[in-house]
């Protein structure tokens, strides 16, 4: 185990009706806020009339920017930075999934800085301070609401970053499961794919003596593995939509990854599919990852024995530990494929045309390398692409 | 699983040295600090030394208060905040195990009330403020330096109690496992009895649908049972040491018990136990908490199954679940026995006479119940004490 910080301190109110709060929550941190979000399903549902009435209700004025989209656009993140400083607010009030809630980030990050915003996901800039944040979740996936991350894509340079920040993290996070009860069945897999990989990039590590992390690690992708084909079979699950949304938060809150450093290669790899393709993020790391793992699973066959063993239930080989490994990670793409996901570029409608470029630009243009777990350089994510063309 | 509100801001500063950061940690929030310490071994070990050298070196001057002993008396608590008053002293700086920090935690609310601070701990006040409070641990067992709760003794009237207030988490714990590869044996087994109680006292609820806290309790039980023992055979194991540490923390900061109603029967009996005969906190348990199983496991005996394969590894058999159910308990009893605790009464020179006394007691003077699992009178908890005797 590595020394390590670990700090939290978002307040999460869990449960039906959370968003009911959001006024209560808001008041002592603003009287005026940019209420930020996508726009179809939380208008349409009346979850945005109801936010709205809870502000009123609490005193709280909002100046609304609806618009943002999946992989969330800077050019968006600028138009709402100048709205915040154009009507002196000091609060983004973030009502959606991961995108909604990376944009907020981005502008309340972006508000009290003299440059452009797009400097700290190149970071060329470190954010000195930020305005607050806090979030009313729709879709259990990004982990957003409690991390103290942000990812960012600009569409001109068809470029997907991220930033991380103690300054990111959320005051606080209202999540009621029955939002997520309509959520498509498509959406609902690419969300767990989403949590799945941020537990499997903590989980995938050369750090020696994580015992209890690993186990936390397990029990966070158990519940996934076990909780999203009851939702998928019965939208309405409120206990498999509530196990859902609540893995989601701790799976990306940090604490599954005190004293072990995480890989995070799969996530690079995959930033470059999404910010060219414009695909799911959680369908391009059902992608990658069994690629990935197929690729690196020799650097630590017994982590992956134990993947194998507590994770998926695989029967242990003690006289074939690869075999053991290997069935891990077929279970792994038998999951992903069960609950609808792809698991090949082309059932993505992804051509293997720009492969090397992926490559390329994952690893500071062929200089560098991505990962942690094995650090991979462009020839090794070419390699990875194409094995899952 | 039921609604509910997550917010444990504490930050944890883990790892070798981590004491050297308490002046960095203590002076933004205060320049004048009552550091307050039991004695004996943070002395001798020099860690008071490194402590006070890092306060002074951020410019922190401290007032020092040693002397508290196990099950903390409120006559010291007293002392501590005539002198914060005196000192105009605004934070506590405890060092030491759970004795040292819950006496500072009521050292810190009983400065601004007016009242006598026993009126917190016999609920006749509620806090509505409190000093902050940070901390060096010591001894990984109470979990109190992440936690909101508090607990006294009072020695004129036998009396043992807890407070909880949000009020009490502590601003910061450090937390340096190397310090406690000197304690001994027995305090080290008596600290993984605590902190598997805390987890226990979480993990048996009436409460459905709480697949992933009850992963996540699964997942500290195990790492407990693990590295206890080794901690036991090589002391100086720096990485059992830490995995119990930090379990110690994670198990007693409220996540475990999110969405889900705890028991905390057993931790009322045992109180009772240690307020007359003053015998370790944790050996208490070790001898209350098999007993109590024993008497409540016909509620649910789904619950006890999956305790006993999920946490023992006991083999289930399908056709006869109390058996499997009853072989958890004893893989319990028999892990105690194994790390050199108590399991009996008797074995820690506990008398039989004054059972009925202690069953009053913890039962409001026998009008109420205590536990949630399943609600015990008075006759209940004495008839769990006779079966240990």
């Amino acid at each position: 185990m590595t020394n390590f910080t670990f700090n939290n301190p978002t307040r999460i109110v869990f449960g039906k009706d959370a968003e009911h709060q959001a006024g209560q929550e808001t008041a002592p941190y603003a009287k005026k806020v940019l209420l930020h979000f996508g726009g179809g399903s939380v208008v349409k549902s009346g979850l945005l009339d109801r936010v709205r009435a809870s502000l009123k209700a609490a005193g709280v004025e909002a100046v609304e920017l609806g618009g943002v989209k999946p992989n969330p656009r800077v050019t968006l993140v600028r138009e709402g930075i100048e709205l915040c400083r154009k009507n002196g607010i000091g609060f983004v009030l973030a009502v959606g999934g991961g995108s909604v809630i990376d944009s907020a980030k981005a502008i309340a990050v972006g508000v009290p800085y003299t440059g452009d915003v797009w400097d700290f996901y190149e970071y060329t800039a470190s954010p000195a301070k930020a305005l607050d944040v806090g979030v009313i979740l729709t879709i259990p996936a990004a982990g957003s609401e409690s991390s103290s991350s942000s990812v960012i894509s600009n569409e001109e340079l068809q470029l997907k970053r991220g930033l991380t920040s103690e300054l990111l993290r959320p005051r606080f996070a209202l999540m009621n499961p029955v939002l997520t009860c309509t959520l498509p069945a498509y959406q609902t897999a690419c969300g767990a794919a989403d949590i799945m990989a941020h537990i499997m990039e903590r989980y995938f590590t050369n750090t020696r003596d994580v015992d209890f992390t690993d186990r936390l690690c397990e029990a966070g992708l158990r519940t996934i593995i076990r909780n999203v084909p009851l939702a998928l079979a019965s939208p309405d699950d409120y206990a498999a939509r509530a196990e859902i949304m609540w893995v989601g938060s701790v799976a990306h809150n940090d604490l599954f990854g005190t004293g072990r450093e995480g890989d995070w290669g799969s996530h690079s790899i995959e930033h470059e599919i999404s910010a060219i393709y414009d695909v799911a993020h959680g369908a391009g790391l059902a992608v990658v990852f069994p690629a990935w793992m197929r690729h690196v699973y020799g650097n630590d066959v017994a982590r992956f024995v134990q993947f194998a063993t507590r994770v998926w239930g695989v029967e242990n080989d003690p006289f074939n530990p690869e075999r053991t490994a290997l069935a891990g990670i077929n279970a792994l793409e038998a999951f992903f494929r069960s609950i609808g996901l792809p698991v090949r570029l082309s059932e993505m409608d992804v051509p293997a045309d720009r492969i090397e470029e992926m490559a390329l630009k994952c690893t500071q243009k062929g200089k560098g390398t991505t990962g942690n777990f094995v650090k991979l350089d462009s020839k090794a994510v070419a390699s990875i692409l194409r094995s899952a063309v």
